[in-house]
């Protein structure tokens, strides 16, 4: 039988007793529901849907897997209605409701990447900074690296990474682990120190009044304006930061891959360090969106995109590899497994960091 | 007509079109569920719950208010299952399930006192701290005002501040905006700078195996060894802050006004500032929880606890207030309106900071 290792991390409902997570990591679900007459299981454990039994006494209720030790969205359907799973306190938020989801976190038998362990912690900042480029109050979550206090005489590198749609600025550190991974990195000497800076990758949020016709690439373009006028501005004044090309990457996830390789690749100005996660690239227009690569050679330290195999933005990613190629632009087109998930985002940060600013 | 008032909060789901907020502040709640038989509406708008009525799409809807501009937590229950309302993306979490709930903000025609504002804002930070007493790794979430770092040679004074049953060390800057509180309080000049400390109020975590037999008490217990040996030597080693007893103040709502009075008051030698907000106080207990007052009033600069008339914890505070009086600790018991929510501790948070440290 398996040992199960426990992440200690008190602060947060990392163990609950719903879903039952087993020795042998198979999982069941239950829901208590006499009067409901339908429930069905989605999650990343999964391809499609799993239909819940109804006992006596009205619980619902499936057991899946074993399932590899890993951390998973998944949402029950309860008459129609796709929601949460009411007796897990872990939930997943996020910009808009589409991406409500319950959390299970199988753990293994030993530590994880991206679990809590007894090393260094750095720590989380959460600014509310005023966006003169688009008048308004935004929020701003920055990772400060173990140390940082201790070594007043130091400067850090920054990396600008950026969430996917229907995110905002507290997914890296709530889903993508991105402090843990790098502490992780850093005891075990794996990675350089720096700040991770991580703002809100809207120019125009869900939800809010818009411009009539105003699309994705007014989007962009006003999220770019931020980043450049306001989020660099304001890194580079409360902390102790490089400020030169070669001590800042920018990366991002989904939506977030398609802004950091856009900004990116039209800042090196800016930028030595370019990397896109899942990117969200539109490849009829990369001659357009990609018109400045002259110099990028010489100028780019890393030019690196992931995506897997399973995830339907793979295509897009593998036509930018060879629109690239074309171009005779160096890059590294990291063909992974895996889908559309945190699964695969929390390991490409764990492939990158260790090639940062080095 | 009244003008709503937009907190251009762009960094979190402030608006969104689920519920609908009509000029008039009556709102209306939605579900699009054509399978279902029956869909309630709960909230702290509502005694009790309304069903909601379906049209011939299969979408249900209930209208309520006009409603007081607030920030309410409300709740679906669909075909006999309490869930979120799928539709909205601002959602409340804690350390339990029992604590899930949809958040509704109704803005009013002028900035609340807890609404983002043009002010200078304070920042928030997230600590991962090895707990030596609870040998474990837990989180600590502090606010620092704004000023802190323009001002390297300043110390500033510490509020302890707790959180409740089922919510974790999050809940004071998601749900209580104690950020936005103490930013637009400096800014009228109507408190004093402080740092306010917010550690994961639990000593025996909610879903975590617990030794057999371990209740509140020891609960509490270890909560106080946590935030003596470890929290309070964390910050005053990481921070430029205050040490005296005149300098630290301990509140807390609920369960946490319970532990900060608790731990308040049996240590005078630590704290001049002591406030409880909705306490969970145990009468029959009072004169063995509170053995050591003497010499109370010549260490106490502030003793302060409030509860709302509608709260059923309300008695437990006025027999608190009547036990002082015989004991002769002189006292403020604030008897407000309200119940057991966040809209009276985000209130009181607002009445207790102008008084601290004065």
């Amino acid at each position: 039988m398996t040992r199960i290792f426990v992440p200690l991390l008190l602060g947060v409902a990392a163990i609950w007793a719903q879903p039952e997570i087993a020795p042998d990591r198979r999982v069941t679900f239950r829901l208590d529901a006499p009067k409901t007459t339908e429930v069905s299981l989605s999650g990343e454990f999964l391809k499609g849907s799993v239909s819940l039994g109804k006992n006596d006494s009205g619980v619902w209720s499936v057991t899946v897997g074993p399932l590899e030790p890993e951390i998973y969205n998944y949402n029950f359907t309860i008459d129609g209605v796709k929601t949460i799973d009411p007796a897990n306190p872990n939930v997943k938020t996020g910009s808009t409701p589409s991406t409500i989801a319950s959390i299970l976190d199988v753990p293994g038998s030993t530590p994880r990447f991206f679990d809590g362990q007894p090393v260094p912690h750095g720590e989380i900042d959460t600014h509310w900074y005023h966006s003169n480029s688009l008048h308004a109050l935004r929020r701003l979550t920055v990772y400060v690296p173990p140390g940082y206090a201790r070594q007043p005489q130091a400067r850090y590198p920054v990396l600008y990474l950026f969430h996917g749609a229907n995110a905002d600025e507290t997914a890296w550190t709530r889903f993508g682990r991105v402090n843990l991974i790098l502490d992780n990195l850093l005891a075990a000497r794996k990675a350089k120190p720096f700040v991770v800076a991580m703002p809100f990758g809207y120019g125009l949020p869900p939800g809010f009044p818009r411009p009539a016709g105003a699309g994705a690439a007014d989007n962009a373009a006003l999220f770019s304006r931020d980043l450049i006028e306001d989020v660099i501005p304001f890194i580079e004044s409360q902390y102790r930061v490089e400020t030169g090309r070669d001590q800042r990457a920018i990366a991002g996830l989904s939506m977030g891959g398609g802004e950091s390789l856009g900004i990116g690749l039209n800042h090196l100005e800016l930028f030595s360090w370019v990397a896109g996660f899942s990117a969200a690239l539109r490849p009829d227009s990369f001659a357009s969106t990609f018109a400045n690569l002259e110099g990028a050679n010489q100028k780019l330290k890393l030019l690196w995109f992931g995506c897997g195999s399973d995830d339907s933005l793979f295509a897009a990613s593998k036509r930018f590899s060879e629109f690239l190629t074309r171009r005779q632009v160096k890059h590294v087109f990291y063909e992974s497994s895996g889908a559309h998930t945190w699964i695969v985002w929390r390991r490409y940060l764990n492939e990158l960091a260790p090639m940062l600013f080095r």
